[in-house]
């Protein structure tokens, strides 16, 4: 069996690449209303992908915003099945004059593909259409294979909730499997047990209702930014804890083995901040990097903007100042409770002087898998085939929000099994995908199926 | 002499205000490098016009950046000579949308001009070639008139020193004439007796070299937006007193007497909130609005941005933060220290997970004119001639970056003789001037050379 694979992956190797590349030429990028038509023809183009692979069908249903893609390969009713999720939306691509090519143009330069969704997440669920491709070609199939590739991840999932619940029959499998996260390194991969949750608001301060003159006005009206910064510069103390009030109330602390285990994780902090660029860290107090970003809720500022921002100089007195901020939360943190909390803090720690909305963007629930569950055993024994080593199990720092309710609604367990690296430049400039590491999930996947089906 | 004034300014109303709208069509931008030909052609037609109105002489002379207009109109070498000192370049027009009308497309409404440039500084400066076109065609001139426009005053005037420095015989006079500020309202003429100083800069913060993914590494790298928040928030303390270490050192205390003076022009609170749509104002505590506006030296955030700010939700952790800062000075605080001051602060404070560049945009010096100067007493006298009051002595809260150094290099005092409005939305959307402001300043202007030769 695992001969007939390699051999036929082997063989289209080059195809399999290629056809990754095209749909990475598709600027599919949900957050942005001119993109609808190229969110559209990607569809359209992985439900075509999903056929050529061998489904028995496929198609592209539409929800009340982008399109899903389902498709299906159904060998026996009897035997297990296996739920695919994954996303064909990307990320916006700003700043672009950070990128070295055209995001939507995919370059390979030292064994990488450079292009937006390479590896978050067309390059990744991809390798889940190669794997059908593979085990309907060698005619190997153990699972029956369902496809759930939706259009709204990067932008919290608003629609799926709905066509989850609608379509409950089609989706019904046994487990849901997804490539949509890192390993922590080739030589030490890794399994996630969990996704971090998500609150994403956004707020804006009006001071004077028209931009002023700074120096007809400035001194005696309330300037937004300044208060903004105030407000955003409160939300952490001095020991980078959150102080929101009630932020961490139901966060559920992590035991000393799970920490233990955590820190037993190949780390170099030097390494760590080389790779970055930064000469310190900076953190919540009393926490170990792999802590900070996998059992602690943070807050960060993912944007803002006031005032004048061009080139040159313009002493203006802003009327309006704005952010994007947003939570990563972990068990067992709600992310509309938080969300509230979020809301209320900004709405109520702002002076008189200015007036200020804030408003949710989305949100998604922390989620756990558990290491003992049937598909995480699958997952493990699939990547000590390919990669001669016990993955480490670790918390993912990441958000995939759709991740409660697809529990919720289908009733079965995630397994996270991402070929990613954390070097990826996920939703960043220059976002690339190692080609060694396509090529590996697309050989770990059968592995999983085969795994999953004994 | 004043019927004839009267006469024929009433003649050639129309042809005044029309005149002016085609200076404000052009798009004078002088911190937009492509708008370089536009500056040029603003140059063109201010000496012309210049020319037009009677002037025996008017050139474009050259600097290291944009051009000055130099025009002169000499009687009699033994009379007085008033040099008038305006600009024609103008403040950007972002936010864009916010405007009711395209900038550089005059629209009259109400009796006002709505257009980038029609009260800073195109529409006051305008008045005085038609002042001069009053006095030479009904052949009134009691002084020797020369006209120093330049187009660089909105970035700080940069190559004016040099030029000032190397033209001391051709800009000689005896006094300096601007009308570049406001009067405090048509039923209380005022009088500017300073301007206060300017420090401008900007402040980059760098975090990692890359914008990150905010799940993959929030809560584990400094966000330098976080971190300039809080630089920007520790710069006020809570009585809105600048905590910039020795900010104040240098500032000259007003006097009991001057503040009374002060807090004796009209003022209502209530109506001072409503027209800038706030609830509350926002100030040094222990000073009044004026107060805070004139006498005191301020700080304001005139621009920040960093990270994701388009629409929707971006989950990123940027690389970069940026915002532009400028300071308000009084006197005796040095533009030159202060600058040190600032950007000292801001390199210093910041942690060490983040890198600051902090960089000089320009500067200025505060200025104050004797109101017992025979300008001042020349403009006063003016003034209650055409308003039929005394105008009111107030200490202006803009900055003219030049006027120190005119004085120092010409040996000469400023007289500052303003007929804009507060609310002319200087620097903001819908710039505006009074039609009848304008009028009024073309009425006025010409008994300031009668008085001043007296």
């Amino acid at each position: 069996m695992s001969q007939d694979w390699k051999q036929y992956q082997e063989a289209n190797k080059e195809r399999f690449l290629n056809e990754m590349l095209d749909l990475l030429r598709i600027p599919s990028i949900s957050a942005k209303s001119e993109y609808k038509n190229d969110m559209q023809r990607c569809a359209d183009a992985v439900k075509d992908s999903l056929l050529a692979a061998g489904a028995d069908k496929a198609e592209v249903m539409a929800t009340d915003g982008h399109p899903v893609v389902y498709g299906e390969k159904i060998i026996d009713p009897a035997k297990p099945t296996v739920l695919v999720y994954g996303h064909y939306d990307v990320q916006p691509v700003e700043p672009l004059e950070l990128w070295h090519n055209d995001p939507f143009d995919p370059t390979i330069k030292d064994g990488k593909v450079f292009a937006r969704g390479s590896a978050d997440d067309k390059g990744q669920f991809y390798m889940h259409v190669k794997a059908l491709e593979t085990l309907v070609k060698t005619n190997t199939m153990t699972t029956n294979i369902k496809f759930l590739i939706e259009g709204e991840e990067e932008v919290g999932s608003p629609n799926l909730g709905k066509f989850v619940a609608a379509n409950k029959e089609l989706l019904k499998a046994d487990v849901i499997l997804i490539s949509d996260s890192s390993l922590l390194s080739m030589e030490n991969p890794s399994l996630d047990t969990g996704v971090r949750g998500l609150s994403y608001i956004e707020i804006e301060v009006t001071g004077a209702n028209r931009d002023l003159h700074s120096g007809t006005y400035g001194g005696a009206v309330a300037n937004p930014i300044t208060i903004l910064a105030k407000m955003i510069a409160s939300c952490h103390d001095e020991n980078n804890h959150i102080t929101i009030p009630g932020f961490y109330d139901d966060v559920v602390v992590a035991s000393e083995e799970e920490r233990a285990l955590i820190n037993k994780a190949p780390y170099d902090e030097q390494e760590y901040k080389d790779e970055l660029g930064v000469k310190e860290l900076w953190g919540e107090k009393g926490y170990s990097t792999y802590e900070r970003t996998g059992i602690r809720p943070t807050l960060e500022v993912n944007g803002i903007w006031g005032g004048y921002t061009g080139e040159g100089a313009k002493t203006v007195l802003p009327s309006k100042a704005y952010a994007k901020v947003s939570a990563r939360l972990v068990p067992n943190q709600s992310s509309e409770k938080i969300t509230e909390k979020l809301l209320n803090y900004f709405r109520t720690i702002a002076p008189a002087s200015v007036e200020v909305k804030a408003e949710l963007h989305h949100g998604g629930e922390p989620y756990m898998t558990p290491i003992d569950s049937k598909g995480y055993q699958a997952a493990s024994k699939a990547l000590e085939t390919t990669f001669g080593k016990t993955p480490i199990p670790v918390r993912g720092g990441g958000s995939i929000p759709i991740c409660s309710l697809l529990e919720k609604e289908l009733g079965i367990k995630i397994v996270f099994m991402g070929f990613g690296l954390d070097n990826d430049n996920l939703h960043s400039p220059n976002e690339k995908y190692n080609i060694e590491n396509y090529y590996k999930g697309i050989e770990t996947i059968p592995y999983f199926h085969k795994f999953f089906a004994e």
